[in-house]
């Protein structure tokens, strides 16, 4: 069975297992201390980070977009045209704009600095990457989450989906790093109808209900976390 | 023609620019002011960055790496197995991871850095987002590269290019952000054998030589830069 290394508050990991769950594939889930340093990671990724997906042939697969791709080409082809991948090249382009908009500048302006500020390192201890949570970094995560949030309704309302009538990978990265922000009581919900209608329709396929069961130790999430109804 | 928004010191325009050559496609390039912000910009591409890639049939495509794929897709196809994407599912994993390496950390952590403080900001004007470089910025970056070219030579010593025994678009997107490096006099070639030879073969190809004509108005490259035995 392949083996997946990742660790559950992050926007990049869930992408992947949302992947795998729309595709049917299981994996062997093998979670890391996401703070901390480890040479076993750095021999798999030489940038040290998650998502790594560790597949049956041994091919060693990283980052998170291109596992995504790399499932789509070796396991998407069953589900043909309902693939998550659209079939121009011109909407395949804008899925993967969209992914990198979500899956790269989103996680780092928002939901790195908010899940890193505000939980692991309040519950790493300090050797494994700890400390104080650094208050104009929290800030900046806060502020930039509201054109983000901004941004996906902006989308829907055009187009149903992220990138047109049909949910693709780029709707996937984007609830990913969510529901990250979500777990942690970040979103602000009335502040955007659209984007929350959207996030209710992912949210309810079965894909995302071992998301909304994670629990991390030491951060329970807000109490709404897991409602189809919030 | 398709129309490309780009501006000459950038890795991820000059990765694109690399591409297009390898393909031999024609674009009208439209060079922009780096460091200023552009409503025209933002209206192509919300992240308000270069290279932009407009399409005859109007498609806009952004950024760097999923112009690459696009590229690939919509041209590439007449090459077949000579495409810069292997043929291979990990083997395009791989490719891709290490685009991801040298387009997007790489350049972050070395390039964007260097270039940016060294030369963009010393010949914008104020208002366009000229200002004084910082020695902090620039002790980061040049600490950084040195660990890139390293790998580099890694690579290469075990694969001959850096996923394999082709050339790919890992090699151009590596060879994209070195060349501005190199431009700028800030690698070291001295330190890594192996690293350089691999330049030398990039950079004697036919699609690098609108990149070694390159003269950005102030800040003239390093005598070395266009010489092939250098």
């Amino acid at each position: 069975m392949p083996v997946f290394h990742h660790y559950a508050l992050s926007g990049p990991c869930r992408y992947i297992r949302l992947v795998l769950g729309e595709y049917g594939e299981e994996a062997e889930f093998r979670e890391i201390e996401p703070l901390a340093r480890s040479e076993d990671l750095l021999a798999l990724n030489p940038a040290g980070t998650v998502p790594i997906f560790v597949d049956d042939n041994r091919a060693v697969i990283s980052p998170a977009p291109v596992i995504a791709e790399y499932l789509a080409e070796t396991r998407g082809v069953r589900f043909g045209e309902d693939s998550l991948i659209p079939a121009t090249a011109s909407e395949r382009a804008e899925t993967r704009r969209l992914v990198a908009w979500f899956g790269s500048k989103m996680h780092e302006e928002v939901t790195k600095l908010l899940v890193d500020e505000l939980v692991l390192k309040r519950i790493a201890p300090k050797s494994r990457g700890g400390g104080s949570p650094d208050s104009t970094i929290i800030r900046a995560g806060r502020s930039n989450i509201h054109y983000h949030l901004r941004y996906i309704g902006y989308l829907v309302e055009r187009r149903d989906w992220l990138t047109g009538n049909r949910m693709s990978l780029a709707d996937l990265a984007a609830a990913a790093e969510i529901s990250c922000l979500d777990y942690i009581g970040e979103v602000l919900w009335n502040d955007n109808e659209p984007a929350k209608s959207w996030y209710a329709r992912i949210k309810s396929r079965l894909s995302f209900r071992p998301i909304l069961a994670d629990r991390v130790k030491g951060a329970p999430p807000t109490p709404h976390y897991g409602d189809l109804d919030f």
